[in-house]
């Protein structure tokens, strides 16, 4: 399937110093977008080759247990946003009084302004009742799917579009606007467009409601109370710490 | 943040073909790695950049959910072993007879071969009670990790190295052997290392198991069963079908 990758087999084995770091780009170049989103139309080329990329993602058995329902009408993105909305105004009586304040001055979602929106759902009967994979842990077909929606993200920032993740709507009522069957569970609901601009960082730390962690801090050894206790883990731990300095001064952990 | 990615902001929000064909190729050549890993030494700047680019997965109210558990030591993975190898006689068990055969064929797991098995886990209190866009799906931070195994994955590749997830493990005696606190679920474990080759197609695939479903036939429109009914979706599903034509035959899709 790969073979026209590269030259190659060796080739295809292994990526370029360029390569990596294009891969990485992405990576850290993308956001979730809410409100820069414009109405430049998606080209069909485009919009395959991102939902193509979410279609190879890996799934539990090789299930591909996906469906991706393509949002382009004004009155189905008006049900939705509707939704939202409802569902906006019930999380924002959950928050403490001080926080209530920021909550409702964060836009959340670009469901309108967004020419394309996606749904990523689930069949859980894809592929039969027994799935190699699935069989000691239900949630997987799920899972499989959450790595569609995050190839499908990084696709699009490769593709200069802005995404944003949608997630504050009652799954049953989405449920049934799309008409989903029994079978079929609403994974992840999506705004896909061109963007005005991309941010730097993520909205939620600019407006200082959560910090981005100490990654040296998340990584344990052995078990989850373990720490770096030999010469390879101490020097992974300050590498960590260092490249994330670099990353967050500006610069790409390739560069690091 | 992403200052120095490039000279300025216009080259930052757009990519080169280069770099967009550089990250397809980390989609397209990813594979699930059970079989070929070579117990060659990951250099801690690799490991490093690796987990960092988990670390920079989206996640709900820029939760940040993810521990990463690094597991070298053999003691640890004769454990995991042991789990694995218990789950999978009684997974066998559960296909039919004819199922069975190929089943118990399938090399699904590389714990003892691979040099580091990553355990990705969801703090499901990370961020108080509350959270940002968890508010009516519980399981959103579940996916935020989900997402940093797609991103742990894909970087993994870019840096020519192989992963597998293994996914057939009791899941309450991997929190136990890992020493999981309560509020700690395991969501994915990882085995990463060199590998001697990397299959071009997935081995479920290439053993007939089950066949790469066609990308036009999982495209709905508006709803569940809406079908292409106007010249975009029309379009877009000729374009889906001819793209991944072209992918089977070895093409990048880019390419296409």
């Amino acid at each position: 399937m790969m073979e026209n990758f590269s030259i190659n087999k060796t080739d295809q084995y292994c990526f370029t110093d360029t390569e990596r770091e294009a891969f990485y780009k992405t990576v850290y170049s993308r956001r979730d977008v809410r409100g820069e989103f414009s109405d430049k139309k998606i080209a069909g080329d485009v919009l395959a080759r991102i939902l193509m990329a979410a279609h190879y993602a890996p799934s539990v058995g090789f299930m591909q247990p996906w469906n991706f329902i393509v949002i382009r009408s004004e009155a189905t993105k008006q049900k939705i946003h509707g939704l939202f909305e409802k569902a906006n105004d019930e999380a924002a009586d959950m928050f403490q009084p001080e926080q209530q304040k920021v909550y409702k001055n964060l836009k959340l979602e670009g469901i309108l302004e967004a020419p394309v929106n996606i749904c990523v759902t689930c069949d859980r009967d894809r592929a039969g009742p027994v799935v190699i994979g699935r069989t000691h842990h239900a949630g997987m077909d799920v899972y499989s799917s959450v790595c569609a929606v995050e190839n499908l993200w990084l696709a699009a920032r490769a593709e200069g579009l802005g995404l944003g993740w949608v997630s504050i709507i009652n799954h049953k009522a989405l449920k049934e606007t799309l008409k989903l069957p029994k079978r079929v569970v609403p994974v992840a609901y999506l705004c896909l467009g061109y963007v005005s601009h991309f941010h730097d960082r993520p909205e939620l730390e600019t407006a200082n409601w959560r910090r981005r962690l100490d990654l040296a801090d998340l990584v344990r050894f052995d078990t989850f109370d373990g720490k770096a206790d030999d010469d390879y883990s101490k020097e992974l731990i300050g590498t960590i710490h260092d490249q994330q300095q670099e990353l967050q001064a500006g610069a790409p952990p390739d560069k690091a």
